[in-house]
């Protein structure tokens, strides 16, 4: 049986989002994985009528993500500076199960950066030179490419983290995919299913 | 021993965040818990000047969570509609763990009504009456407080959400916290340290 790996990431809301999730399987098969979407059943899903659709698409979520051996997270910025927050709640759960979690984005710009530009004119240097929103509230700087629990959960789970600038095709973008699954299959001891795949 | 509690939020950002954290623990004391802020050492944390900053700061976070019985998260939307993204991924790692998470926010509105408001104009209703953004993604309603998995991994855990309109003290407020502290206690069993504890 191929390692499963769980496929988060805000392309649930993507119009297209049954399509992009077959896509990203394929890449995954390619690779020796089984992808995991969280749109997908459960295999042997008990019938819960009682449970509301958000609690069941929760449990099932969270099910699949312990059927799984490792998580790939699009943290491509959603709605603000930083990745989307159910993602960003699913690599802390993997991380916690002590899973390998790895990411990837359409966007190389740091998170000091992203959320200066996203603040605009409320963004403001203090007077020991670090940046402060309009409340006064920290703009946190280490260089990362998101909050520090998300990269440096990824850096210690032993995953890793793939981002370049692909503005032209932010949400549909494969191909750092692909890279992020590589990384995964090797990391997971996969064998890929094809007798060549392009760098 | 009082049963330990990590307490999670933006609030680490704030310019009086020392204070701000001090004031929760004390909060946490006269109802029977020790508060954890994320900005305690750890004790006998080892010296790793070979770690960088971030890298020290998520390592301690993780230690100090996993050395508390429940979670307190504020929940109070941040830089976006949603909450801080790592108080999400904190989330998620104590779902995992299988503790209990409680959460408080000083808004009342809901994530979707939130959610339009940030997007604007760029907010449509496509034909099918779902709102969507300026890419077509999907925004989400089920009539909750943030993203699905927040909402459900508080409700599933044995937890509790408390939010309330507080527009004037958004960070500073100090009554929702209490409210969830209380139902934290309650939760974990302890018992207050004061006679009578205003409701």
């Amino acid at each position: 049986m191929l390692p499963r790996v769980y496929l988060a990431g805000p392309d649930v809301f993507l119009p297209e989002a049954a399509a992009r999730a077959e896509a990203l399987k394929l890449i995954c098969c390619r690779h020796g994985l089984t992808g995991v979407s969280p749109l997908e059943a459960l295999a042997g899903e008990p019938d819960a009528p009682a449970l509301s659709e958000a609690a069941r698409i929760h449990r099932r979520n969270e099910a699949h993500m312990r059927g799984c051996a490792a998580l790939i997270a699009n943290l491509t910025p959603f709605r603000g500076p930083s990745a989307d927050v159910g993602t960003a709640y699913e690599i802390g759960f993997m991380r916690a199960l002590g899973r390998p979690v790895f990411g990837y984005a359409t966007t190389a710009r740091r998170f000091a950066a992203r959320t200066v530009a996203f603040l605009g004119a409320a963004a403001v240097l203090d007077a020991a030179g670090k940046w402060r929103d309009a409340e006064g509230m920290l703009i946190e700087d280490f260089g990362l490419f998101d909050n520090l629990m998300l990269d440096c959960a990824i850096a210690d789970s032993g995953g890793s983290l793939v981002v370049a600038d692909a503005d032209e095709a932010r949400w549909t973008d494969l191909a750092l995919f692909e890279q992020c699954v590589r990384a995964a299959a090797r990391s997971l001891g996969s064998q890929t299913n094809v007798d060549s795949i392009p760098t």
